[in-house]
């Protein structure tokens, strides 16, 4: 076996690179962090946005009217480029040595993904497809990289996601306290973590509409020029309008049981649009809409909570964009009076940055040989490694 | 790291089931080898051939025109079913115990391959796909995979193929004869290993056509009846036409410098239609015509030793549908009086089962850490460690 990996597996301490590139298709999330089995302390984050041109380049590639097979070919190499430069930029900017780092783990950038599956012959087959080639990662940086983690886990009964929710088991498990992750991004998703937990205990699903219904009523109110709530200050001088929060809170995916996922289908702009006309209807001001559906994250995060959970957890550990909403977080807060409401900050890793993170974990657990898929939350027949390592 | 990887890594011999899938679609080849350092034992093979619904669906995959993203990742999962299938099917019939193959490389299926590349920036970027999702084969099979080989090489600045050169140079390679393993498939290439040959010294490229002219003047002349010249009973019974054959040998192709590689483009159909068209006009007769393309392969084949090797081989040992062809061999061995012909047959290795097999040394190479890629074959600006392994 390459010597290479023998030696990164047997190192204490880790120092791995991650790489997060989502469906906004914004640009590439990278962190390095140095991880040992206690613990993962974050060295460096940044996002690198995509040049435009290239962005709608791969917005087409993610619709099949639009995606082309020679175009597909041609920009998963061109992305593990971006992606390769991605890292060499940060070390540069961050004095870190290339050389320092043990590892690369690259979620890569979904293009498609059928977790429902479509018929083949007698059986249902689900697939999903990244984009980003870790080959060109690992030859550019000279670093083994960790790639690819999805089709494993649809090869074993699987939806393929999340995949986060190891790493937040690996971060926050703890030995007496109860806790939940709380991700607030476009859609809101909460893994929990009961006091002792073991990788079977974990329960993971989306809570729900995350900053994606404000975000899309703000363009709208806006023109389209501003694009999201800032910190929560629209919401701040609105007042709660609750006949419509009720009416949002009766939302059939709210009480669907977990494991679950939602998304643009259902949380998208079209809802957006429906909420706006009724808004308009009742004579809402904007303040008092943008309140409003705060409170509906807000909410529906915490009936997720009583409905869903075994236990109200000790503590609640935000990340993802939503963090920076101050009166959001302050309506949790007051939803979930008995909960510690903490950030992944207080652990040291920027609300930002977890995601990338989270791909390090993983590809530290690959090159580790342990199971990192969390079967509670993606529906898989049982704990397997996720990912393809491509040796240097 | 997973200690499966390591446990295998460590064995003196290794059972390894090698998988391919050719240009043509006509199906999968497995062959399970036993290897160590010194010889590779072929224990079992056989062709799977695609039921022809999923034969039709794989050619649209290839083609941008007709393949549709949502299929591509269709696709790439129903062939990774299908190949753990093959092997699975593959062990049953000759009583190999699953548990005793300690891996797979596969090929997989390649869909678009772009090693001329496409400007990116500044940059030239080349790109291939392959589907047939190794994960899949990982989990069905319980085997460690190693696939995905032709991206690092691109990576590395080669063209991705061919690989095959390496497998030659690890079966054949030897230190007092000096070796041509000579492929005659639809396209004729050749591996030149000199006596006492190290991985730097492998000279491969494209001779010329292989059997492509023949099998299809076969089918215009039988109407599509018939699909090959069977044991080169036509050819055998007419004479060469030396005016045609040295207006075919003027062909630009076989004069151009290796590396080099062809195809359909140059020896399809188009070049067919021409030449049967021409033999027409001289009133040459089907069986003469079929002489003279015969001829036209072995000649071709000959010249480019002549041309382009720095000694003649002691021995050319064959391999591929050609070497069933008689009356093709007898003119080869006619062409160069000097070496000695055999086949891989002779090494116990049938011909057909010769890329397969490759594809298992391929991958015995990578899980050892060893540089797997031919610079001299592919381009490559260095050896590198070619392809993705997937731990279990």
């Amino acid at each position: 076996m390459s010597s290479r990996i023998r030696e990164i597996a047997a190192k204490k301490k880790m120092r791995v690179a991650g790489l997060m590139s989502g469906t906004s298709v914004d640009g590439v999330d990278v962190a390095v962090v140095d991880i040992t089995k206690q613990k993962v302390h974050l060295l460096a984050f940044d996002v690198f946005p995509y040049p435009p041109a290239l962005r709608r380049e791969i917005l087409r590639l993610c619709r099949p009217e639009s995606a082309r097979l020679d175009n597909i070919c041609h920009y998963n190499f061109v992305l593990g480029e971006v992606f390769a430069d991605a890292i060499i930029k940060l070390c540069r900017k961050s004095s870190i040595s290339l050389s320092s780092i043990d590892l690369v783990g690259s979620h890569g950038q979904t293009i498609y993904h059928n977790p429902r599956g479509r018929r083949y012959s007698r059986t249902t087959i689900r697939s999903t497809l990244q984009i980003g080639e870790p080959s060109v990662i690992a030859h550019r940086t000279g670093i083994t990289t960790v790639a690819d983690f999805r089709p494993r886990d649809i090869a074993a009964g699987g939806e393929g996601a999340p995949l986060v929710p190891y790493a937040d088991y690996f971060l926050f498990g703890h030995n007496r306290l109860s806790r939940a992750v709380q991700n607030i991004g476009g859609i809101a998703n909460v893994t929990f973590l009961p006091r002792c937990c073991k990788q079977d205990d974990i329960i993971a699903f989306d809570t729900g509409p995350g900053n994606m219904v404000i975000d899309s009523i703000i363009r709208l109110i806006s023109g389209g020029k501003q694009r999201l709530d800032l910190a929560g200050k629209m919401a701040a001088q609105g007042t709660v309008d609750k006949s419509l929060l009720n009416e949002m809170l009766r939302h059939p995916f709210l009480r669907r049981r977990p494991p679950k996922s939602t998304g643009r289908e259902e949380f998208g702009d079209f809802f957006a649009n429906r909420i706006y006309q009724q808004a308009a209807q009742k004579g809402l001001s904007d303040f008092c809409l943008v309140a409003t559906l705060t409170a509906f994250t807000a909410n529906s995060i915490a009936r997720a909570y009583h409905q869903f959970l075994p236990t109200m957890p000790d503590e609640v550990i935000l990340c993802g964009g939503g963090s920076h909403n101050d009166t959001l977080v302050e309506m949790l807060r007051s939803e979930l009076p008995n909960a510690k409401m903490l950030s992944t900050e207080d652990f040291g890793i920027s609300v930002d940055a977890k995601e990338a993170v989270s791909f390090a974990i993983l590809a530290w657990a690959t090159i580790n040989g342990l199971t990192n898929n969390v079967p509670g939350a993606t529906g898989a027949d049982r704990p397997v490694i996720l990912g393809k390592i491509i040796p240097v």
